[in-house]
This record gives structure tokens, sequence and C-alpha cells, in this order.
């Protein structure tokens, strides 16, 4: 099993596409639930215009490559598609660590990207971040921008302690 | 009846909007078809995101207040959606004339669009320069840029004669 | 209060749309739910082409005039925008019904649209079909049609016993 | 010669794609006629936000390796690009069937998808579909599901005689 | 003249569309820039599906009532459009102030909006980061990120020295 | 170093993918800028549906394998993706030559492109002819149109004195 805490590249991967023109868009997320159900690692659509002027969308999948078999059941189950497409993907994923952050409304975390060792990403989660606004009633993006605060001052009193740079 | 040969504003117009997430596309070339038909003045869809990430299409329909029964008819009929929106929309619409330019394919038809008694607009028809690409095998953009060359030639030869500047 | 059994149009909405091009993404659901949950008819996001090229997004809201007001405090307070702006639009309403049919999953609700007292939609409830498919592991277009194709035979046989045509 | 009764895998199709942002839009279906007429699989276009914020369309033809050739032709010579993407896919079909449903507006065909031997999709042709709608004046979307409607029937009515499941 | 600090409602402004579905993307810029010169207070593209299927683009222009005639000679001139809509729409626009903030790049002015007198927005200066991200080599994200921290602190610590809450 | 006025198909390209549903859409020049300054070929962004409805982007990259580094540097500094995507790409490329056009507004450069030997592309170079049409106040759709114009009467002149067919 892969540790995802160190930057690495998976060169396995597939992104299996099917263009889909006739198909009532009220199925779009109960089929993206599934394929994240079944262990995709991303799904995504993309609006296109197909054959007579149709605006259609593109389900993309992407997948590790034992798992091809288990998406094209539910592909074929769930959409109305006659076919698939798959292309070779390699998969640059950063290192990911994660962080909690003290708020006005309890802890949350912060997920954090590394790219050659250095900081390069940090992303409260929006889970939290949602359920916080929630129950206090203050602005989501109040929540967020407070979560980012409070790590960057978080890091910068560290950084002064250490002696070291810092800086995101 | 209005000479649409002069600029005018109407001001008797509507544009008619319906969202649809639960819609098969391959209505659609269908529906904007048979509101031609009956009298639209346009038809075009819009890709939207709606309830649950739904990629769903926005129909517009722009066409005269006294149409829009009409217009309804057709839609409930023809699409999903279970209710319409109308917005007031006043139409400005360039004086139009037509002309016929000589080329290697035989005479093509051009539309030309007057504001405020000057040239603005220069469109070689569609459908005649799809006829002439098809039966002679030359690329559809060539057919096109010939047109418009072979106007421009046509008017600069004019305004030469006349001493007056021309010029789009 | 409107009786929304009887097909209508009410005059008294308007569509409230704000650009955004400086807005994190994640915040869309967030933003929509909380527009509903505070009375709005409909929210749709456009994708938009702004200044410089971003690819921004344009939030819409359909909402009767009365509750403008509360609309805008929270799209002021969860969206990034310094402006709003109000089109006024009549809506147009078909006449609603609901009927239950039954299936091999249970009784699932359809519901109805009639134009001018003729039946002219039929849509089976889209969480009541995901919760069948669900809880079968039958895909959902499956549920769907099947719901569907109960309904049709439902009416023809009422049909047939009345003597009336029936039809969609 | 490839049997498309079976389902398979094609692993020799590649992925054309093309980025246009100085194309009159006007081209756009006379291109995908010819690319359709000389072979391809498919053709669609997507709508992309290219340099200095233009809204572009990428076009993206579906063929088999050996066609290549004829359709790099035809891209150079209808559309304004000064350069193609290949991308290699492999591409999954679904075993194909086609059957009759008999309908009230003449019999209508329906194009049937096997996956692993058991039926996953059924789509009715979209040009008989409208064919019939256009002649008889009934809606499309009726059309489409009476023929949906009378396939399920036919198959349960099939699967009761016979004594097997049937399932979809 | 109006005063922008103060927020107000502008209920004499125009929304100016036109669908181009023959137009070179690449004059799309060009256009934008002499609307915003002469006076558009937006300019934004949607993509959209015309007639044909063509992917088209529709220019959206919100201006005040007085500079229509500017607007429509301009997208007249650059454009191939041979007419143009108008929808009214009113404008709600928060109050604004400027404040600006010391970062180890300068100092960086963000723009604040009021909502009923309580600050909701709070945007840096895209040019101003964006001169900063490039003199300094510092990822953009990074100058903004920072330009709001330090925002936040300058507020947070005003309100703890004047007792007042704050909060954005 | 390749000769770049020669038709050829570079077989070590790669397409890197990052798709963005929490980024500030206003980084997007800017990171377009920067990706173009270190040597990106194109760089171009899709809109797509995410997870939960988002309207992200999905930022795409054409570039040369020996500068994927860079690449990856920039994007993971700029961007706020945790993971990128690589697909492998061969690109074709047409000959390239140009050619410059008297104009009453000064030279203007035309870009050709040719396909075995054969023109099949002329495109005049924006920024020229923007330029022009600023200092001239001529509009730009009229400068692109008279600069295919002299550009096709040269040619024809030329066909004309060697007494070859020309074309296109």
């Amino acid at each position: 099993m892969f540790d995802h805490r160190h930057e690495h590249i998976d060169d396995r991967m597939v992104l299996l596409q099917a263009n889909l023109d006739d198909m009532n868009p009220e199925y779009v997320s109960y089929v993206s639930d599934r394929l994240f159900e079944a262990g995709a690692n991303d799904v995504y659509w993309i609006p296109i215009v197909m054959k007579r002027g149709r605006p259609g969308v593109m389900l993309n999948v992407l997948v590790s490559e034992e798992r091809i078999g288990e998406m094209e059941r539910i592909v074929f189950a769930e959409t109305t598609t006659l076919g698939l497409r798959y292309l070779r993907a390699d998969v640059h994923r950063l290192g990911r660590e994660f962080a909690t952050v003290e708020t006005p409304w309890g802890p949350i975390t912060v997920k954090l990207g590394f790219h050659r060792g250095e900081l390069v990403q940090m992303a409260p989660e929006f889970k939290e971040c949602e359920a916080a606004a929630k129950s206090s009633g203050v602005p989501l993006k109040t929540v967020y921008d407070e979560v980012r605060r409070r790590y960057a001052d978080m890091r910068s009193a560290a950084g002064q302690q250490s002696g070291s740079g810092g800086g995101t």
C-alpha cells in the first residue's frame, strides 16, 4: 500500500471517458456518488456540443487500472452510453499532511501539500468549515479566511521560534 | 407589417426562458426546429449548473409578444419543464439589404447590415456557401473568404466610379 | 396564499444576478443551499468569461419580490460580489398534481404538470427514485423507466375504462 | 472486419484535438459533417478559454489509426488550426443489437447494448422517432416514452413466457 | 454625480446582449477593452449553443441608459451582429471604501464593500498584487493571502483598541 | 533545434492537467502568463463540474517533456491543486512561413501554414492588427478583412504572373 504522505507519481492510472447526449442530467450526482464509493480518485463532467448541436456532457473518471472493471460496470449500468474511452495518465500527487487549527468554532483540519519538501498548498477541510458556518451562522467565507489566517499565524510563530524562514 | 429594410427598435419582444435538468439532450435540435418554424426570432441554449450540481441547459426563445401562446404550447409539450420565465426585451435591428456576388461557384448572396445609414455588417449566406463548398469540393472557409473578397472588390470599384469614399 | 394546483402567472418575480470572478468555487453548493432554505424559487450558475479572460460564474436566483432583502443579505455575506442586478420576470407555472405509482421497490410519487387542463409533464420524484435505487441495488435509470412505464400503464388502463382517449 | 455485435475493446483508436480561437463558429456543423462522412467514430466540441481570455472551442475527433491521414487533411483544410494533437485511446464498445417495436406511428427501431451478455442499454433511434413525431404531430418525448414502454412490455412478456428473469 | 461611497440602487441600467455565431473569437478581448474604455460598467461573455449546434458566445454589456448609443456604435462596428437586445436592470451596489495594507512587498490597496453599514467584502486589488508577485517572485496566491491576513490583523487590532466587536 | 518551417510531428509532448475547484479565478490570467513565459506551447482552461456540483476549471498545459519540471513547479506554486495528470500527446505542426502585406495602416504580417507543401492557413497577426485598429480608429474586423483581401490579391497576382493555379 502506498504511503500518501510522500510526494509520488502513480503511472498506473486511467482516465475513463464517456460522452452522453441522451441521458437525463438528474442522474449525474447519483452516478458521481456511486463511482466515488467504488474507489474512483476523481469524477468530473465537461459540457460538450455533440452531433446535431446537442449540448451533452462528458463523464470523466480518474481511476487506477485495477479498478477499471468495477467502474465500467457502474457506468454501463447507470448511464446511457454504448461505449467508453480509456486514456492512460500518470498522476503526480503532492506529499500530504494534516494539521489542526484552533478557531472560535472549534478545531478545524487543514490539508497541506508538499512539493520537493516545501509547503505549497494549504486548504481548510470543506466539510468542517461548512459545519462550523452552519452551526454558528457565520458566513462560510469568513470561516475559511479565519482558518487560513490562524494557520499562517501559527506557522509564522513556529518559524520565529525555530529561527527558520517559514513563509508559504 | 414592419419593413425590415430599415433599422428599428422593436419594443414588444419577450425573452422566454426554461431551465431543464431532466431532459434528454437529444430533443434539443427538434425543439429548436419547432420553435423556429412557429415564428421564434431566435432560439439558443446556455449550459448551466443546477441543483445538486446537475449540468443542465437553459432554453432561450426570443419572440414577439403576440406569439408567446404558441411558444409556450410547444415548450410545455416538447420539453420537461414545469415553468417558464418571461423577460421583456427591446430589440434593436440593423437595416438589412441583400446583394449578390459572382463567384467561381456561381452567384452567392451576402446580407448587409446598416447602422445610421452606414454599412457595418456583411455576411455571406451560410447555406449558399455550404452548397458551393459541397458541390465544388473547395473548403468552406475558402468560399467564405472569396465571397468577402469579391464583395469588397465590388464595393471598392463602385466607390471609385462614383468618387465616394466607401469603405466599411 | 396561492394555490399551486392551478396553472398561473406570477408577475412579481425577480431574477437576481451576480458575476463572480474572485470566489472560491467550493462555496457554490453552500450558497445554493442557503438561498433555497431562505425561500429562493430557483438557484443556478452560469459559466462566463469575465475581464482578463477569467472563467467566472454568474449566480442566478429566481425569487419573489418580497424576499429580495433576505436574498441580498445572503449573497453579500456568502459570496464576494460588490453588486447585484435585478431583472423583472413573469413566471408561468403549470398546474401541479401528484400521483403515486406502485413499483417493485414500493410506492413512488410522480409530479404531474397541466397546461390548459391537459397533462403535459410527468416526472418521478428524484429523491424517492434515488432511495429506491440505493436500497435495491437496481440502476437509477431502471427505476425511473419503470416508474414512467407503470404510470403510463395506469393511465392507459384508466382511459380504457372511462372510454376517454387518454394520451400524454 | 470486426463484428460489432460483440462487445470488444478497440485499442487502435486516436483522439485528435485542435484548439480553435480564430475560427468562425458557423463552420462547426459543416466540419462535423465532413469528418463523420470520412469515417470519424465521433466528433464533439468543448468550449474552452484560450490566450487573452478568448472563448474558443476544442475540436475532438475519435477515429481509428488508419484514418488519421484523411482526418488531418479535412481539419487543416476546413478549420483555421496550425496544429493538431493525437492522444491514444482504447475504446470499449458494448455488444450491439437492434430490435423493432410496433407503435401507433409504425415500427420503430431500438438499439440495444450488452455488457458481459446482459442488456444494459436500450435507445430508440432518434431519426425514426423524429420522423414519427413530425408526421403525427405528437410530441417527440411522447414518442420516445411510448417506444420505451412498448419495448419493456415486449421484454416482460417474453420473459414470462420463457420463464427467464429478464431485468433491466 | 453619484457618490459611490454609499450603498445605492441604480435603476437606470441596461443589460445589452448580442449573440454571435459567426465572429472570430480573437476579437473578444479587443471588443471588451473598447467597451470598458467607453464607459461600460461590466462586460462578460457566455458560451451558448446556437442554430445548427454552433458553439457561439453571447456578449453582455451592463451600462447606464445614457451610454447606450455609444455602446451600440462599438458593438455594431466591432462585432458581426445584426441586432441587439436591451433588458432593463436595477443594479444594487455596495458602499465602497479603500484601505491600504502594509506588506513585505510594499503597501497594497484593498477594496471594501459595505451592506447596511456593515463590512461584507474585502478584496485586494488584483493589479497591485500581480505587480508585487511579479517583482518579488512570490506566488500570487501567497501575496493575496498575506494581504488578507494583514488586513484582518489590522482590523482585529483596531477592534480591540476601540472595544468594538468588528468581525468581517 | 527543430526547424519550424517544416511540417513535422513532435512525439515528445505532454498534456498536463489539473482540476481546480477551490481557486480564485482571478489567478487564471497570471498563471497562464507565467506558464507561457516558462515555455509552455499552449495553455487553456476548460469549465467543468466537479464534486458537489462545483463549477470548477481544468487547467491544460501543452509542453515538451523536458520542461515538465518547470511547469509543475509553477502549477503547484501558483494554483491550489494537490495533484497533476500527464497525458502523452503527439503534436502535428504545419510548416510555417510569414509574409508581409502592405495596408493603409502600414505593413502587417500574416502567418502561413503548409500541409504537404500546400498552403492551407493564412492568419493576420493579432497584435499588429490590434495596434493598427487602435491607432487608426478603424474597426478591428475591417483591418483583418482588409489584410486577408490584400494577401489574396497578392497571391492571385503572383499566380497569374507565373502561370500557376494558386488556390486557397
